[in-house]
C-alpha cells in the first residue's frame, strides 16, 4: 500500500519527481465555500521556491502554480481541489553521473532496494521539490484555520550552533515580518547575520550546516487530538517527520523533559478572564494527546544537507566502492526553505483534526434521555 | 473520524479504559499460518505489568491475555485476532475526588473539551493501561518480523540524568538478560542502580522523574517505508507519539544533528562481504524515509510522571481554582514500564511497512516488454 | 490488506469465528454523549438469533451481548464501544466431516486457497454467526439516526414466488409489528402463511428457498452521500454485498429500468408545503450517489441456503471427487434472519456519511469574503 | 471525509469537473516495472469517448491523457501515476439556463443540498466526464491483470428490452471485435443493429432508453477477496454503484437466486484435469466473497439517460415550480459508453484485491514450529 496521501477527513494525494512534467496535489475533502485563489496559493509557494534567497539553490523556476479543479467563482466547491506546478527548469545532465551511484545520506540506495527501478534525475520522488505540493495544500488548510481564528507560524529557531536570543524576539510570537525579511528565516536579524557568516565559512569548506525549525500554533481551542492512534501530537509527529531531512520531533519542552521533575514539567492550569488557562507550558499545548488551548510548540531538526561538493566515499548499483564528486546546486542547510513545509503540514495537521473533531459530541435531544 | 486503529496492511484496534470490564485489542491482517499462543502473548505483557517491579504501582493486576479468535489449533487464520485482558484489580473509590477535578499534566481537561462527557475512573481511556492492548498487539507483529530474522529490544537509556555508560554495554546491542534483570529496564546494572537511588530520593520528596527509552531494530532488509507519507520514520513517529507521555522522538543522531556538517553527518557507503554497508550510522537505519540495511535507532523521551503527590494547584469542571492532592498509586517514572511498550509500537510500524512493501515490484513477465 | 472494519467516521471491526470464544465488534467514532445500554442492544439481537422462530436453526444460543467498554453511566464516551457475545452452543462434532470437503455454495475452497489454513468448525469466519457483531454496530448507528429522526425499516419481500400483496400492506411504510409477528418477518400475514407452507414443501424435498429482502429509510435529509466513490448507493452497495449470500443488489427501481424509457424513469420535482418534493420515487432516493429527500429503497437478493440435506456431489482438499450429505441445524431459507443484518448495515453505512458530511460546508464568516 | 479515493493497496484518487481546466487521476500503490504508455492508456480511453459513434454526443473532444509523473523510460516506477486529460470542448452558454434549475434525473438538488455551493456548468462534478479519470486508471489496473494473465471484457447486454441473442455468442467468452465493431458495444451484430432502430425511434420521441452492462473476468484464481467487508462482490458492489446512473448490480444468477432452490443454485465441484472446478457457475465465480477460480460475472442496471429534451416539470433554486427544456448534446442511452468503465472499475478493484491478498499466507519457515 503506498503512502501518497497524508490526512483522514481532509486528504492530500501528492504526485510527481524533479524531472517529470511537473508536481502536484489534489485535495480531498476541503469543505464548500471557502473562497480560495491561484494567488493566494502562490504567496505560500514563494517562500520555499529557489533563486530568491542567499542560499538557495539559484535554480531560477517559477514555480507557478495552477488550480485544476474545485474551485468555481473563487470558491471552493467541496470537490476534490487539483493543483500543479509545471517544472520548467530541468537540467538532466547536471545529473547523469548519479544514475548508478548511491550519493551518502541520499534515499538513491534505498529506493533501488525498493523498487529495483527509480527516475534517478535530480532524486526523483525524493527531491526536496515534492514539498511544493504540500506547501500548496497546507495553503488551503490555512484558510480553513484561519476561519477558525488559529494561525501557524514556522521559523528557524537554528543553524548549527547559532541561535536567535530570545531577549530579541518572542519564541511564542514572533514577527513574520522580521523572519520574511533575512534569507534564513530568522525570527532575529543579528542571528540570522551570524548564521549567514557560519554558512558563508561551511560553503567554502564544501560543507553543510543543519538546523532547527520551531512551529507554533495559536488559537487552538481545546479538545482537538483524536485518541489513541491519532493523538495531536502523534499526527504532527507522522507529519514532521515525512519531511525529509527531518531527524528529530519535539513538543513543548521536547527532550529536556528527560531530565526534568514532575512538580517542574507539569503546568498548572487557573482561571483566567472566565477561562483555563495554564500558568507555562512545558506541555507544548498537548496533552493526552489533545489540545488544552495553550499554544501548540514543535520543533524539528534538520540534519546538514547531504549532498555537499566534497568528495565522499560511497558504492554503485554495480556492487563497486567508488568515490563520489556531486556537482550541481545544492542549498547549503535545510531549514530556511523547509520552514514553510512544516508550517504548512502543521497546519494541515491540525485542520484534519479540526474536521475531525467536529463530530465528537451528540448535541442530545432531550427527548433521547428516556431511551432505554 | 475516530483514531483507535493503527496500521493499513496490518491494522490494530484497541478498545477499553482503566475501569470498564476489560482492554483489548483486534489485530486484523495477520497472515495465516503463524504460530502464536496466549502464552508467548502474555510474555510480552509481563513486561508492562505492575506490580512486579520496585518502581511500578503497587496494584497487582493478573493481566491475563486471552485469545478470542483469530487463531485455531495454535496457529493464526489470517482472520482477526481478538484479545482481552479482563480489568480485575479496580478501587473506583481511589479516584471519586478526581471525578470533577483536572490533574496537572493529564489530560482530563482535554477530554472534557472534546467529548463534553468522560469516564473519570484512572483516567479512563487516557490511562496508560490501555497500552497492554498495543502490548499484545505488537507481539504478534514482534512473531511476524521473528520469521524475517528482523528482531525489536527497547532500553531505558535514561532516567533523569542517569544513563547507562557505553564502556559496560553496546548501545546497538544491548543484553537482554540485563535489561530484564533490573527493576529499570536499563541495558547497564551499575546504572540501573544509580537510578533506583535517584528515584528513591525523588519519591520521598513527593516528586517523579523524566526517562528516554531506546529502541534497536536488527535485520531489516534494506527497502522498507512507503514515500511520502509513511516514511519508515514518519509512521514510527506516530506510532512513538502515541504513547502517552512522549514529547521527543529521535531517529540515529536526533537533535544532535543540528549542530552537525554534512561532511560528519553523511554515512559513508562501501561493499563488505558482497553486500552493500555503511562506515557510521548518524542516520539510525533510515534514509529518505527507506530503511538502508543498518540498525534502525530510535530515541523517545518521557516526561515524568504527572501524578505526583505534592498539592497542586489546578482548576475544577466549575471553574474554580483548586489545590489538588493526588492519592492512589503511581509510578515515579514511567520509562521502565513503556519501555516494552515502545518496542511492540515499533515492530508493529516495521511489520505493517514490511508487509505492505511486498506488492513494490512487479516481477516482470518478460512477453510484457513488448507491450506499447 | 484485511477487510474486517466498515466505514469511515463511524467504523466497527468485526471479530470471531463461529467456534471460538465468542464473536464481537468494536465500534469507533460514535459520538460521546449518546444513551446506550445492552437492553437496547439486545432488542436487536433478538432479531436475528436462532432458535426462537419456526424456520431458523434449532440451536438455543442465548446470543446475550456485553458491552465491555466506551459506555459510562448509560452514555457513550466518544472512545471505542467493544461488544461480545460469547459462543454457548457449540457442537463441534456435528461438523467433523467437513473439515476437508469443500461444501458447494460455501466459502470453505476459497478460504483455502486464500490462507492455506482454515477453522472449519461451523463455517469459521464465513458463518452467518459473524454478522451477530454487526447487528450489534447497526443497532448503536440506529440510534445516532433516531436522534435525526431517520428511521430504517427491512422487511422480507419475497421467498421463492412469494411476496406480500401491496394492497395488504404499504411498501414504504410497513408496519413493524406485522413483520414481528410473523416467523418470516413478512410484512403480510397471508403471504408469511404461504410463504410458511412452501418452506416446508421444500424441507420435506431437502432442499432450500432463495429470498429478497427490502429496506426503506425514512427521514434521511437530502444531500447525505461522498461523491465520487463513497455516493451512498455504492457505500450501501458494498455494505449489503458483505452480507453473505446477496447476489444483487437493487436501488429503487434496480433492474426494471433498463426497460424504461427516461420519461418514465425520471422523478419530476414540485414544491409541496414549502419543500422540495418528488412526484414518484424511481430513484429510490438517491440521485448522483446523493439523497434526494425520498425515501430510500434498497433490495437485496438472497441466494437459497447452500446446506441442504441431499446428498450432493463435490471435492475434498486431496483433490478427490466425493459425495457430500450435510447434517446439522440449518435454516431453509437466509432472508427471515438476514433482514435484521440487511437493516442495521443500511443504518451503519447512512449514519456513517451522515456524519462524514458534517463538514461538507464551510460556515462562512463574512470576513473571509475580501481574501485573495 | 471525501470519498474522491478508492482502492487500499492500489489507490486511485480522481478529480475533475466538466468544464474547469482538465479531468485527472492519481494512481498510487502500483508496483513498480510495470510497462505503461500515453499510446496504451488512449486506447481505452477512446472507447469512452464521445464523438466517434453514433449514439454519443456530438462533442469533438480529443480526450488525450497527458502522464505526467510516476513512468520513467516507458515503466512506472512505484511512485504516483498522475494523469491528466484537459477540457478542450467546453461551449458553457448550453449550461447557462441549468444554473438555478433542479433538473429531474440528476445530482443537482443533491449537491445544493449538500455545498450549498455548486459548479451547473455541464453537471460539474457528476458529469459523466468524471470518469475518464477512472478510465485511465483502470487501464493500468488491467495491465496488472494481464500480468497475472487475467482478462476483464464489459459488454452491453440489453438496450431497452433489445438483447444479444446466446444463440449467436458466448456470454463468458464474448468477441471483442464484434463489441467493436458496432456503435453500441453489443457482443451480438444484429442485436446492435435492432438496438439502434430503437433507439432512433426513441429519440425522435424526444426519449432516452435503459440499458444492461454484463462484465466477465477471466483467469482469476480463487482466493481472491478480503472477508467480511471488503469481500470480492462487496468491493466490486461499490465500484459499480459508483458509476452515475447504474441502480442494480448483480453477480452471477442475480436476481433470478430469490426464486431458485438450493440444489439447483449450488454449483458441484469436480476435478477436472487434477484441478478444483465447477459443473455450472450460478454463483458468478464468487463463494462467500472469495474468488472460486471460475469466471467472474457481474451485470450493472443502467437508467435510461435523465436529460431528455422534453418539457418536464421541476423546481429551482428559489423554491418556484418551473417547466424545463433541456438543450445540448446528450446520449440516449448510457450503457454503451459506459462498458468501459464498468470494465476498467471492475479492473481495478480485481486488481487492488489481487495485491492486497498477497500477504494473507505466512510463507512458513519450518523453525518456527516449535515456538510457544
Amino acid at each position: 500500500m503506498a503512502g501518497s496521501s497524508f490526512g483522514k477527513q481532509l486528504v492530500m494525494t501528492t504526485w510527481g519527481e524533479s524531472h517529470g512534467a511537473g508536481i502536484g496535489v489534489v485535495v480531498d475533502g476541503c469543505q464548500a465555500g471557502l473562497p480560495v485563489s491561484e494567488k493566494y496559493i502562490q504567496t505560500y509557494l514563494d517562500r520555499r521556491k529557489p533563486g530568491g534567497r542567499d542560499f538557495a539553490t539559484p535554480r531560477q523556476e517559477a514555480d507557478r502554480v495552477r488550480i485544476l479543479s474545485g474551485v468555481f467563482e473563487g470558491r471552493t466547491t467541496g470537490t476534490p481541489i487539483s493543483m500543479m506546478i509545471e517544472n520548467t527548469s530541468q537540467r538532466s545532465g547536471d545529473y547523469g553521473n548519479l544514475a548508478t551511484t548511491y550519493r551518502p545520506g541520499h534515499a538513491d540506495y534505498g529506493y533501488d532496494a525498493k523498487y529495483g527501478f527509480r527516475d534517478y534525475r535530480g532524486g526523483g520522488r525524493s527531491s526536496g521539490r515534492e514539498t511544493a505540493g504540500r506547501v500548496a495544500a497546507g495553503a488551503i488548510a490555512a484558510r480553513i484555520l484561519e476561519a477558525y481564528g488559529i494561525r501557524v507560524q514556522a521559523y528557524v529557531s537554528a543553524v548549527g550552533h547559532v541561535r536567535p536570543d530570545p531577549k530579541r524576539f518572542d519564541p511564542l510570537n514572533p514577527d513574520p515580518e522580521v523572519i520574511a525579511a533575512n534569507a534564513l528565516s530568522m525570527p532575529d536579524g543579528e542571528a540570522a547575520a551570524e548564521a549567514a557568516e557560519y554558512l558563508r565559512k561551511l560553503m567554502e569548506e564544501q560543507d553543510s550546516s543543519g538546523s532547527e525549525v520551531t512551529c507554533i500554533v495559536t488559537g487552538v481551542p481545546a479538545g482537538i487530538g483524536e485518541p489513541v492512534f491519532d493523538k495531536l501530537d502523534a499526527v504532527l509527529g507522522q507529519a514532521i517527520f515525512s519531511i525529509g531531512a527531518v531527524k528529530a520531533v519535539e513538543i513543548g519542552d521536547g527532550t529536556a523533559v528527560v531530565e526534568a521533575r514532575g512538580s517542574e514539567n507539569n503546568d498548572s492550569f487557573y482561571m483566567k478572564d472566565g477561562a483555563v488557562a495554564k500558568r507555562t507550558n512545558h506541555a507544548g499545548g498537548i496533552l493526552g494527546g489533545i489540545s488544552d488551548g495553550s499554544e501548540i510548540v514543535i520543533r524539528a531538526s534538520f540534519k546538514p544537507t547531504p549532498s555537499i561538493f566534497r568528495e565522499q566515499q560511497t558504492v554503485n548499483s554495480s556492487g563497486e566502492d567508488v568515490a563520489l564528486s556531486i556537482r550541481g546546486r545544492h542549498d547549503p542547510v535545510i531549514g530556511p526553505r523547509a520552514a514553510v513545509v512544516v508550517e504548512t503540514m502543521t497546519a494541515f495537521a491540525v485542520a484534519d483534526l479540526l474536521l475531525r473533531g467536529q463530530s465528537s459530541r451528540f448535541d442530545g435531544d432531550p427527548g433521547m434521555n428516556d431511551r432505554i
